[in-house]
């Protein structure tokens, strides 16, 4: 009937792109799934709570599509108007949003590398020139002269190395900066400091945050963003007409509600942090310093793709990107102490000589 | 610092661009609400059961990216491979993903006049161009001879109208289309028939379910497209990571697995069209054959914007769009018999003596 091939059908710059691959999701149980910085606790007793509360009839109705209540906690929280906020299916969402509402058809998008791996996608998605900076020798900011692009992400703390950037040098960049900068702080939580307060002082500068990993909430999908009215409101504009379901809004609802619960998981995060990371010392390990629920660190010896892969056969997962300068380092998600007891006994041993 | 207006910082198509409005979804209780063709019923059993058996401690982790049980659920229901099946956080996201999958830079989206009205929102968020079609003078299938685009929304039946266009039109279509066409099936569980087959024997069609209607879920968001595995592979790699949750995923599973509540429900609502459409014709509407669970109807003397108005004051929502064509008409969404039985009851007495 037609006389071409389907791909034909598929726009030129989808066909050429390379997608994003997330973090390996076992399907057998069993793993010590330390890969994808994922919360070893579970959330707040609030959101089972909420979860019981659901009666299926509801979701007979549409949502909200402005996710008034939940934006009303969230500008509860940080001290400014529901009209700063917008809520979204995951910060990944509001991401890619960013990228239709900010960025002209001959703009770009900058980024750090290393950090997220779906920035690139993004800006190859959008079809927009990609502007990355290249990160100093230990990971540290270094932003070139006359930089300038449409819209920039910042990791705060960055991704994969747990890197907080001096606040003075954020808010110094966001306010020479032309475009829009995207302080993405998926892992503030764990952080000494946030720069939420950019958002509310500097109309250019929109905060991300996730409810996936400091509210052990990765399985809702549920991220938000604080900025100036106007840059909301364009986000509004481009985004799906009901973008969270009723049950996300209840549960993310239910879940800011209980900071208390959230700091103390956090607290039991960072103590184990501070184990795995002497732990790791103490096996002549490269720590970076790490502002996150993650620590990024050389192993001497074997090599990264070794060790890695030594750790999966022991059904100990980690996180590995082949490539120059992150291939010689692994990222390792701080679970329980029981989980990190285990990661570091079988690093032990694979460094040992009953290594297979 | 930065000396140019917020809104410099928002693209200019955006800046211009007029958002798609959702229809009302009421804070307070207490309307009788057959405005956004929610179903009347409760969904199936199975999802309570569902629900009941998620754990807060699940949602820790991520999703599964690429929905595989749903996928599979959706593929056995249909008779088609997994990799023929796409499924997302509403039909909504499918149709944004569409537009960025398979319409280049200079390319074009098409679909009829009067359709869902988030199509052209779809194409000005995308930055290509509309080639809308007006339909006939009874809301019929019209297309000029000789026309073209690269992604055409055929939604059968259609809506506002509830019309189905006939099979064979729609299989001709699709066969000298040089483009994609994406049915859009929304309500096609209340329809005499679908264009399933289309999608699974040509490889440039996608046809598109949502779970919002016949399911009873509008407010889970979920829906799924079929087709060519070319094509759903395109769409996976514009897609966000994680673009359906946990708990979507495991309630849509539920829902699909139950086709005789659904079709249980479905009957109730054809018997209650019909006896709708009985009283309108009654009461000398002109009406729209429905093949969907709603019926698009103009009523005489008082005008479609004044009958709208007054049973909004008697608490009761239907759907009016101002404008040439359909001004003239509203959409009423079938509700269960009493609701139904409370909307006739007010529409006698609108046109009669007693009427504000």
């Amino acid at each position: 009937m037609h006389d071409r091939a389907v791909d034909a059908l598929v726009c030129a710059r989808i066909r050429r792109m390379i997608a994003y691959t997330p973090g390996e999701q076992p399907a057998e149980a069993g793993f010590v799934k330390l890969n994808t910085n994922e919360n070893p606790y579970p959330p707040s007793p609030r959101v089972e709570e909420a979860l019981r509360r659901l009666k299926p009839e509801q979701l007979r109705l549409y949502p909200d599509p402005l996710n008034q209540r939940l934006r009303q906690t969230i500008a509860a929280l940080h001290g400014c108007d529901p009209a700063q906020v917008f809520a979204a299916n995951g910060s990944d969402e509001t991401l890619a949003l960013c990228t239709r509402a900010f960025v002209e058809d001959a703009g770009s998008i900058g980024y750090f590398v290393p950090s997220y791996s779906l920035y690139p996608v993004l800006a190859d998605i959008r079809g927009v020139e990609r502007r990355p900076i290249e990160l100093g020798e230990n990971f540290e900011w270094r932003m070139p002269a006359g930089y300038g692009c449409s819209l920039f992400f910042l990791t705060r703390p960055n991704a994969p190395t747990g890197v907080l950037y001096p606040g003075a040098d954020v808010r110094a960049f966001c306010e020479r900066c032309d475009g829009i900068v995207v302080l993405d702080e998926a892992y503030v939580d764990f952080a000494r400091e946030s720069g939420l307060r950019l958002a509310l002082d500097l109309d250019n500068v929109l905060v991300m945050r996730s409810l996936s990993k400091s509210y052990s909430l990765a399985g809702l999908r549920v991220g938000y963003a604080v900025g100036h009215a106007d840059l909301i409101a364009a986000l509004f504009k481009v985004k799906d007409s009901y973008n969270l379901d009723r049950v996300s809004q209840a549960l993310a609802e239910a879940a800011l509600s209980d900071q208390a619960h959230m700091r103390a998981n956090v607290a039991r995060i960072l103590a184990t942090r501070a184990r795995l990371r002497a732990a790791l010392e103490g096996l002549d390990w490269t720590v970076c310093p790490s502002d996150a629920n993650f620590i990024w660190a050389r192993p001497p010896g074997l090599g990264a793709a070794e060790v890695f892969a030594r750790l999966r056969r022991r059904r100990i997962l980690v996180r590995y990107w082949p490539g120059p300068r992150t291939g010689e380092f692994l990222r390792i998600s701080i679970g329980t102490d029981e989980e990190v007891d285990r990661l570091i006994a079988a690093l032990r041993a694979v460094a040992g000589k009953d290594a297979p």
